[in-house]
């Protein structure tokens, strides 16, 4: 096997010192440093016995052609958030170009299946708030009418903006088209929590994305005067959604994998001489087993509608988005879980909070796994975000051994 | 005894006519629809053998001589917030007019003792943030190094903004000359609670205004990603502000008359994606027994410790201003409480949350005590704020005995 690790790190090395700056990575999607990553990526396979192309969604295809036309797809995002990480979303990318570089010198460039590198265009959503942009219009889960009108900061639509990277926002969904023969997906990503690193563990293998319930609850009392107001006649909104906020840990604590997150508070009138009138909050809850996240989801509701009744409130809850929990491939999981053992002697099982493109492709029907590499300090969409050099050396052997499994499994 | 009730409420309503649009009263400090209201205010006392003028703060003073330069002040504040209400402040000052006019008449215009109203300048502070502007220049409380660069929203100086209307903050401390053969202050004023309303009292006899702690408590945890960071190794910020969200009630409800609020809650980053790493709180207490108010502080304290430890956080007090409680004088809250039973049949003492001119006076060491009246749903700083007709003129009949006996009590 000639996968080289340290060419996988010099390429990141490079890439961050061409598309970042003091405050971290800048290839926010759709921008000119994401174009100048691409461009520069371009150059990375030029050597190789390949053909690229972009499909009407704005993600790069690299295909090796194989024996078969049976394919096994790999994948990353070269987008990053403003201000973000050397590895979110770049490392899938360049070590799936080590490891077709590998197979085609191993296999003398001509594979028994045939493999295929994927940049997904725009998974962070960061300028327009959609993610999995294009990996949605891959997996025929585009929402064109909803995205055409997303403004940035600046007012500029998506639509436009596509328009001048070349795009019709009408023509997304032809991206379809390269579902073709695709066999299996797999995707390299760091941790971007701090599971593994607990548990000292370089590589894990990823069960599935969790399902997601993200929800806007506002609560209503009476706005009053801070010190002529008794404290027995107030109906403070903050009191009840203090509640809740302490109220979803525990219910998230019945779960080994559950998590919720109140992450926003906002208080009116919100000045220090007046009871909270209103308070509106946000509500994440997140879980890999439907019916876990849905009992998650009405044990908060009856929650918020009890502390509602206690401090003389009402609540109102308002979803803001959802999408259900999408396990990866049996028969793929394990086939990741020996390619980890095999590298690194021990390997973990655990889904994935945070959402990736594997989600996408998964729901479109294509067997799918992803791997974790350890994140440091759990941090990510931070410059601070990182990886040792030898766990990400570790995760190119255990991608490229992955890789060899599954292109056997294809074949069989 | 010749007061006119009625002629109160006729010239609260001609004021509200004159000064007020749909939104309320307009009524700002140093604004047009401000010195209209005092144009206006001095045609009402033109046919009263009277002497006027504005004090070095911006006070106006009206004087009926008595036999004896021995004082009784009777005042108020015809300035208002921005939509106030049509009885915050000017009630004081309406009143006093019709007390004033009534003991002139009475004592065929030479009453025992001298009678001055005083319509503090700035009460409210609404423009500038700072409140008591008048009456804490009477009193030698005036803090014209930090006032002086006071900015309201369009940048100009509240330096400035005296200059124009004529006074020159450089003097305002000379407005404590009018402290001279001061022997007592009352001050009729709406109770903005619900107290009263609850108790069907239409008056009450203010033993003092509350002390106050107010101070900006800010929590930091660990900002993380709302799904990937396990429950059991976040570090949430809003944890443990909730946690004393809720604590600072019972801390309050030890004493009959505490109150503590947490009026503004924000977030950091704030978003439904990310544990809150960094709250920003504030806490108002008041109490009007300093040991009791220093009690609740502590308490307050040690338990925001208590709860950043839990949640492994930090916590940092910030003091954003605070008051000492200032009690009214023991002989005037028994001769109110007498005109209140003669006037009403019962009477009821509370304290004042809302802090008032008459604290200001009290801390120069004028004999003071005020008097409430009822305030409908305790609404106040608003347009829906109102109190019964009959409560207004019960109000002026018990403010005009609680005036004679306060002369009787300055002769003797």
């Amino acid at each position: 096997m000639s996968v080289d690790p340290k060419r996988v790190i010099a390429d990141l090395e490079e890439l961050r010192a061409l598309t970042s700056d003091e405050n971290g990575a800048q290839r926010v999607a759709w921008s000119p440093t994401w174009l100048k990553a691409q461009s520069w990526f371009e150059t990375r396979f030029k050597s190789l016995p390949v053909e690229h192309h972009y499909d009407a969604a704005g993600n790069l295809w690299v295909t090796l052609q194989g024996a078969s036309d049976r394919a096994l797809l790999l994948g990353g995002h070269l987008d990053s958030v403003p201000n973000g990480g050397w590895l979110d979303g770049c490392l899938g990318v360049l070590t799936a170009l080590e490891v077709m570089r590998a197979i085609a010198e191993d296999h003398n460039g001509r594979p028994p299946v045939t493999v295929r590198l994927v940049d997904w265009a725009d998974e962070e959503g960061a300028r327009f708030g959609r993610s999995l942009f294009g990996s949605s219009a891959f997996a025929g889960n585009h929402s064109i009418a909803a995205d055409r009108v997303r403004t940035d900061r600046d007012g500029e639509t998506l639509e436009a903006t596509l328009r001048e990277c070349g795009f019709d926002i009408d023509r997304i969904g032809d991206a379809a088209i390269e579902r073709k023969n695709a066999c299996a997906y797999l995707e390299l990503h760091i941790e971007q929590g701090p599971v593994l690193e607990e548990l000292q563990l370089p590589l894990g293998v990823v069960l599935g994305t969790k399902g997601v319930e993200r929800h806007a609850i506002t609560f209503r009392g009476q706005e009053a005067h801070s010190g002529s107001t008794p404290m027995a006649v107030r109906r403070d909104a903050l009191a009840a959604a203090a509640k809740l906020a302490l109220e979803i840990r525990p219910i998230a604590r019945k779960h080994p994998d559950s998590v919720a997150t109140m992450g926003s508070v906002k208080t009116f009138p919100g000045i220090v001489t007046a009871v909270v009138g209103r308070c509106e909050t946000t509500l994440d809850m997140r879980d890999l087993d439907a019916s876990v996240l849905a009992s998650m989801f009405e044990e908060a509701q009856d929650a918020s509608r009890r502390f509602a009744a206690e401090e003389r409130c009402s609540v109102e809850w308002s979803r803001i988005w959802s999408i259900e929990p999408i396990p990866f491939h049996p028969e793929l999981i394990e086939l990741c879980d020996q390619a980890v053992r095999e590298t690194a002697g021990t390997s973990h099982r655990l889904p994935s909070g945070p959402l990736h493109d594997a989600a996408e492709v998964a729901r479109a029907g294509i067997p799918t796994v992803m791997m974790f590499t350890q994140s440091l300090n759990g941090l990510s969409h931070n410059k601070l975000e990182d990886t040792k050099k030898e766990h990400l050396e570790l995760a190119a052997v255990a991608f490229s051994r992955l890789a060899e499994k599954t292109m056997r499994w294809i074949a069989s």
